[in-house]
């Protein structure tokens, strides 16, 4: 963690987020010629964050929030997430994901986590989007720019979307927002998981806090600082190194497939 | 159809379109750091040519075929996916996608064909991309010039890859491209279908011949011709009303999810 620099400088004004963001959502919708809005709630600060921007843009009777547990998931997470969908008196729809994640890992029980939990995000983003065929209804996603620009995510998993109001806002953001949005505390206290499995943590899963690690990107990415710019603000050449690496590795997650144009070989 | 225009305005040079895609593909799976390449074989023209194309450009040992019937599946489609597999002497695994869709299905058994077709084509997608961070492998994918300006696919299914060396090929050109490569001619004189239910035909779906509306996307497209000189060219104005309105309306198919920028909002 860099101690000498102030957080503050990542501080956006809430309010205006808020009106942009409703407005954004509304408007995409109808573009969209959509009526309603679907999205998945998971008990995590995200979601929670979605659930209200979403609830206020578009009014609690278009909105459908999904719940889709595995069986492993943390029960914790699904009460909360039943929280919240009261708090905003929203409907909401149980779907355990279960029978159809477990049928793809019966192809190879020991398949690792990691294949099983982009399974299980992949199964999720299929519910949405028939849920979504069904009401007319686009789907809302939840990434924050933090993740998306790691490529913390599944691709054609969670990131799946129609539109990602979240997407240029980073975790420490997101945090704020959630205050100003009025999401309860005990969701904005929560540690940040993706709980594709027992003990799962982002930062552990990362390596790094998002407090520092938003901090590098806000500088690198939206200051465009250089190498020696961004060591003289104090961050270290491994923490950068890293973090550099980790955003080309996973640049692929956030492009089309890639075509090659051949329409000129006549 | 438009009987004045002469189709061969859309012939290419197939030896290097051959060349060109084959250097393709090559150069991403090296960039993707990948060692292999993962498809799905449907027994269509499509991911036919993507079959030769890769084993020509990677080598039959570095290649993996996804067979994965529904049970609706017409079992004539296999049999020829089967025997492209043979011919190329690749090696291919078969499966059977129904135990997961109709884990989807039973959620709401009277779902639309639409629905559920989407649905296939999504756990097509999460089989192709677990096997593909099982053996390290691309996926590569097999969607063409005509179904992605059209929208004609599932998001996050079938369209879902890392790379696409059919996407600047129109169907027609994929027809000459596969006499070219060797494709056997019943491959190639099949009627397209996505085999999503019974009877399926792409052309029936979409309303019009390959071979008119790749003439009219030819002119529209990569012309860039206005309304005023298609309809000289012959184009009756309902079908270029139509083709234009399918090309706005799946748009959306094309491009990442929207974001909002914030981040100016201090």
């Amino acid at each position: 963690m860099n101690k000498r620099l102030p957080i503050k400088n990542l501080t956006l004004n809430y309010s205006r987020v808020e009106q942009t963001l409703t407005t954004f959502i509304r408007n995409e919708i109808t573009k969209a010629k959509c009526t309603n809005a679907v999205f998945g709630l998971s008990g995590g600060i995200d979601s929670a964050v979605t659930a209200f921007l979403t609830t206020k843009s578009i009014g609690k009777e278009n909105v459908c929030a999904l719940l889709m547990p595995y069986e492993t998931s943390n029960k914790q997470h699904i009460d909360d997430a039943t929280n919240i969908a009261h708090k905003l008196n929203i409907p909401y729809q149980l779907l355990d994901i279960s029978p159809m994640v477990n049928e793809f890992i019966a192809l190879e029980p020991k398949m690792n986590v990691v294949r099983k939990g982009n399974i299980m995000a992949r199964c999720r983003m299929i519910a949405l989007y028939d849920t979504s065929a069904k009401h007319n209804a686009l789907v809302i996603g939840t990434s924050n720019k933090t993740e998306i620009l790691l490529g913390y995510g599944t691709i054609y998993g969670d990131s799946a979307c129609g539109i990602n109001p979240l997407g240029d806002l980073y975790k420490t953001q997101i945090w704020e927002l959630a205050k100003h949005l009025g999401v309860p505390q005990k969701i904005i206290n929560k540690v940040p998981t993706a709980d594709l499995w027992q003990g799962q943590t982002d930062e552990g899963e990362l390596g790094f806090m998002y407090h520092s690690v938003d901090l590098l990107l806000y500088y690198l990415i939206d200051k465009k600082k250089t190498l020696r710019e961004l060591m003289q603000l104090g961050f270290t050449s491994s923490f950068i190194h890293t973090v550099k690496e980790k955003i080309l590795r996973n640049k692929f997650k956030s492009r089309m497939p890639r075509i090659k144009k051949i329409s000129h070989l006549q």
